[in-house]
């Protein structure tokens, strides 16, 4: 990407002043929500509403247009009409304005040829003025780290800041991600939807992001792709610094058709991308949860050696559960070290299973034999990973608090992968003060916590060969 | 299964009286927990605590044997030691106890051999007493239709009542899918851990729970079987009666040899029992998952006559993600007929995708548009059945009390199954009420939901083939 393109993006995302043409007082009106969003949102910059029709949008004097307006603005939010848009990146040129956010829909997916042909002059006028624009056909983005809402949907605000950047090329898939992410404890450093990727798309989003300090691991949802092989090249060379998993769709006939459609792309061949996904080092998920579960693993996580792996159970059945799912997935569980086993066998008694999946169960009342086990099992040199699962029973209430001195000192010093679960409001606290601790990542259920540690094994190896 | 202890399952499931053979006021016994549970859990009938050294438990006055009590006990809930079992099963033999719970492990899971003979002792002298007993080596069940927790986990009774029998075979998955449920708004009609099986096996409570009239569908979760052949009839038999869906594990190498360990049975070869749990009429789950919304949409969803489906969304990117599981499940995505293309593309403007899947997005602030869109879809003859995805974006707040009216008085004549999904608060309680009115099934993500539909639709061509 132009130099001067890529500066551009770095005020984009993190604007002193940003302006907002078309906003409005009309709840109906997107140019309502997008207000709400910067006002509500906590964003410490100065906000432009500009609309020629009213005075003031929540409390902020308007102005009648950008020209009218003395100071420097260095983002731009566009929600007027396709047809008014043109006129706006001419006065955005003429402004050194650094990027604009064009959530105006009516462009190139539209039947009508007009809408490709107006695509295009604004797609000319920003590239000569090397203004990256994140649309048309847009939510916006959020900067989490900049209280940053710039999107037509407040509730944004209310995920937590974290270190994954998302990238969707669907406005409903970005939400989808966001409201999973509000009820698993995911944190995103930015949401970004590319829509219509008028001069800013997935290539430009990658070599951005991975030069972004506040982003550890980067999400990608897209449909499909209209320059594959700048794609695959940024791709390459960026994914041996930042972890990156892409969840593609549009695998179907009809979603290939859809995607067409719906941004302007074609999905094309599925296994083609997957293969070439791979050797480009991306990480591949199937469903939108796994896109969260993976970066989330690879934003919080240690990276393993191996892919040798132990599972430490306070129940047979998930640990099974988590086994299968390592086999199919190419992980190792691991046979412990002789000294290891050893010790096991001194703690648990034999009608446990004291080999690899572990079942903890019958030393619940035992708070020194679980902690040992589970110390000697982080000491094998055999292991390059832990899987540690408890399901609450009440009577193993204090299951995760007797283990919270020893976690968070090993504090992954190999990576650990959790599936702690309890009926609401027992374990939540604890389990979420380990996450910020980086003891370990906790996720809903043994499968999707063992299908996740292979993507984190896949990944480590991806940035691993990389390196060397 | 005999006749006699047929009848006998239905008092044990649902007792006048339960006596707790190892009550206990001390919290770190199993008999405590299981005496919290029953006295908490709104259990009606009488609780009869036994243990020689206490004088009351949770203010109700302690037995010092079963035999010392006076009065007539359907159900015994044992967890004394292994070594003291075989005295109290000889108790419940002379007293007409119906039913027995061995909570209480360390039989044939053990090395020990005298863990076998124990085994097999107490299940001669249950079996010529026609006593069904669950366990041993399990926490116990729940029948929420009788608000009696005879298990030793209180926290079971905060699940919501509800249609779907879940029989485990690991009391650690029990835990999970409960818990699961709790955050998913899952109802059960019972949860039953069938442990170590001394004479009350999947086969047994098969045919049991296809004739209880709470219980619309039936959940299990598999590790090893003892009987195949016996579990592949009875699956046979009842599957046409009603829903059932399993989720075995002990698929890999590690998991079969846990599972010997762990409930005394091999786990086997997967492919083997896959076709043949197909052949019989069950439906597959892959994971705790998929076991929980498989068994949601049998218990609560109308039947499709084919696999014609409609995908109306929100938002373009979800409905191609839906699509997607669609195709690959080996659902259709029907060509809608003339008429109802028509209709939609009045509704519509081009810019939207107007075929199946459809974007309903550009017609958020048209109320009518969208339930007119709805409708038409509905009344289609090409569709079987209905997945409706709407992700909040806060324009599109009132989305869904808007469509309410028509979808409950739609009432499922065909099958709906939904992704209605915002920040927590502000659809919850619209969506509850709408599944508990009928009008739809409600499942976290779009991929989930179209997986779940494919079921529904194999479980529908199940119940019709068996039929006729």
């Amino acid at each position: 990407m132009d130099k001067e393109k890529l500066a551009n993006m770095k005020f984009l995302f993190d604007p002193a002043t940003v302006a907002v043409i078309g906003a409005s007082p009309n709840p109906n009106k997107l140019g309502f929500h997008v207000m709400k969003s910067l006002t509500q949102g906590g964003y410490g910059g100065q906000i432009v509403p500009v609309n020629p029709k009213a005075t003031e949008v929540m409390g902020i004097g308007c102005n009648p247009s950008l020209e009218s307006y003395p100071g420097r603005v260095d983002l731009v939010i566009v929600v007027v009409p396709a047809r008014a848009v043109k006129e706006v990146f001419i006065q955005c040129s003429k402004r050194d304005v650094k990027g604009i956010v064009l959530i105006t829909a009516g462009f190139k997916e539209i039947e009508d040829p007009v809408g490709t042909r107006l695509h295009n002059e604004i797609r000319a006028i920003a590239e000569q003025t090397r203004i990256p624009v994140i649309g048309p056909n847009t939510f916006g983005f959020i900067n989490f780290h900049a209280s940053l809402n710039a999107s037509f949907t407040p509730e944004f605000s209310l995920i937590n800041r974290g270190r994954i950047a998302l990238v969707s090329q669907s406005g409903g898939m970005a939400h989808l991600l966001g409201f999973l992410a509000l009820r698993q404890d995911v944190g995103f450093s930015k949401i970004v939807g590319i829509g219509n990727r008028l001069n800013v798309d997935f290539p430009e989003m990658v070599e951005y992001l991975s030069q972004d300090p506040e982003t550890k691991a980067i999400a990608l949802y897209m449909e499909g792709m209209d320059h594959p092989r700048a794609m695959i090249e940024v791709a390459k060379k960026y994914s041996a610094i930042k972890p990156m998993v892409i969840y593609k769709t549009g695998i179907s006939k009809v979603g290939d058709q859809a995607s067409l459609s719906h941004t302007g792309s074609v999905a094309g061949n599925y296994d083609i991308y997957e293969s070439a996904f791979k050797q480009a080092g991306l990480i591949i998920a199937r469903s939108a949860e796994q896109l969260l579960d993976f970066s989330k693993v690879m934003a919080h996580c240690s990276l393993p050696r191996g892919n040798g792996i132990a599972i430490l159970s306070g129940q047979a059945g998930p640990g099974m559960a988590g086994a299968d799912v390592c086999e199919r997935e190419g992980l190792n569980l691991v046979s412990f070290s002789k000294e290891t086993q050893q010790r096991i066998n001194e703690l648990l008694p034999p009608l446990a299973l004291r080999t690899n999946p572990v079942d903890m169960g019958p030393a619940w009342y035992d708070a020194k034999a679980i902690a040992g086990i589970v110390e000697a099992v982080m000491n094998d040199e055999n292991v390059d990973a832990i899987l540690l699962y408890m399901m609450f029973a009440s009577a193993n209430m204090d299951a995760v608090e007797r283990l919270s001195t020893l976690l968070k000192e090993w504090s992954q010093r190999k990576p650990l992968i959790s599936c702690l679960l309890a009926p609401q409001g027992i374990w939540d606290s604890q389990v979420e003060e380990l996450e910020q601790a980086g003891a370990l990542v906790n996720l809903p259920t043994p499968e999707r916590a063992a299908s996740a540690m292979a993507a984190l094994w896949r990944c480590a190896a991806t940035l691993r060969k990389q390196i060397t």
